[in-house]
């Protein structure tokens, strides 16, 4: 199973200038691709933190998404960052620079032009009709920050990144408290090859605690489902 | 201007069980208090994971928020992660472990009182009346993750944290594109001593880009908006 890391490159995310759109949509998706998620980033638009993280990254995880800052503004530092990471040039590259020639006519100028400029060794994927590629180093995709364009790039990609099987899910709710069901929950993960969650919630209602099973294995999922359903006392809303 | 760093200890949140409502609310409280938040990350329930990013954020930020993972079941690791992190032992505070024993009484158990385990060292935070204390190991604030306590919790030593004086910010929007604009933003960096960010929009109305304007002196970031606003073109919207 492919695992896979998120790097939003966001002053305007941690400074609360904007709400992180993307983050939310990547987690649903690569959930749904079969994908394990193992880690999200938030960082600055700074050089050694993107560059660092970027790196890290890409050596723990099978696959890593980054967003932000490639577009033609002083703020967008992302390419020069990675290539930074990655201790290689940024480099201009020929078929991108026509192809902002061609759309750009004569409003092409120094600041389109940037759009050109890539970490040496990117590969273009030009995926469903793509006009501008997904720009990818090594493992690294390097998506935009803009919600909507971010969502257009990865659906043309997307099913690159489908892994099988995927896991199963299911939940039990109790009206127990988390104090007296833990040594339950403790005899439910030696019973059955699943991983369970445990998260109180105060707010919705009676005071109640959401139980989550997941497992590649689906008849054992059900099993732990049923047998904890059947120990628990249950959430009676009249 | 203290910075900080947040770490969003989370399985539920990777694998999309949960919205993460937490960021969004640290990001925003951080900001009204003047904290300089340069980092988020959303890591999964594992021990090294935890411990090497709470010890690394530790080192590099000013004050650190971890949320989550704190409750009795098998799946609240943070307190030994943490203990891990700093390389001291988890050990049992006797005055958590008399107020589990006065607050749940006969109720009290192997589980509870896993709660009064905490990272040698740690201090506790009684402000604003709080039932159960913060605990802080070093720098690190320790929250919960369910999102109605740990808005408790922050509520209640928030005012520790307040930075003075506070940041600036104006907005100017326009409808030209990025690559026009991109020479003009750069004079404005250099004429005014602000911080630009420059973020187009294609899916709300007509295209336009959203172009923010931060910093500490309130004459410069409004100078600097007004000398945008006139060499901009406006976004007209009859």
């Amino acid at each position: 199973m492919a695992t896979a890391a998120i790097v939003i490159i966001g002053n305007e995310i941690l400074t609360g200038k904007f709400v992180d759109e993307n983050s939310p949509y990547l987690i649903l998706r690569l959930r749904e691709l079969g994908v394990e998620l193992q880690r999200i980033a938030v960082i600055a638009d700074d050089h050694d933190a993107i560059a660092g993280e970027v790196r890290r990254s890409s050596d723990a995880y099978d696959l890593v998404f980054t967003t932000g800052g490639v577009g033609p503004t002083h703020d967008d530092i992302t390419m020069e960052s990675i290539a930074q990471g990655f201790e290689v040039p940024l480099v201009e590259r020929p078929e991108l620079a026509e192809l902002l020639n061609t759309k750009l006519k004569s409003r092409v100028n120094e600041a389109a032009l940037r759009m050109a400029m890539v970490p040496e060794g990117s590969e273009f994927w030009w995926d469903g009709g793509l006009l501008f590629p997904l720009v990818v180093k090594e493992n690294v995709h390097i998506l935009p920050g803009v919600p909507s364009i971010l969502k257009l790039k990865f659906e043309a990609v997307a099913e690159r990144f489908r892994q099988a099987p995927s896991i199963h899910s299911a939940r039990v709710v109790t009206r127990e408290r988390e104090i007296g069901i833990a040594a339950r929950l403790e005899e439910a993960l030696s019973r059955f090859d699943v991983e369970i969650g445990s998260y109180p919630r105060y707010d919705e209602g009676p005071m109640h605690v959401i139980i989550t099973i997941e497992g590649r294995d689906a008849a054992q999922v059900q099993a732990a489902a049923h047998w904890l359903d059947d120990c628990l006392e249950p959430l009676d809303v009249l």
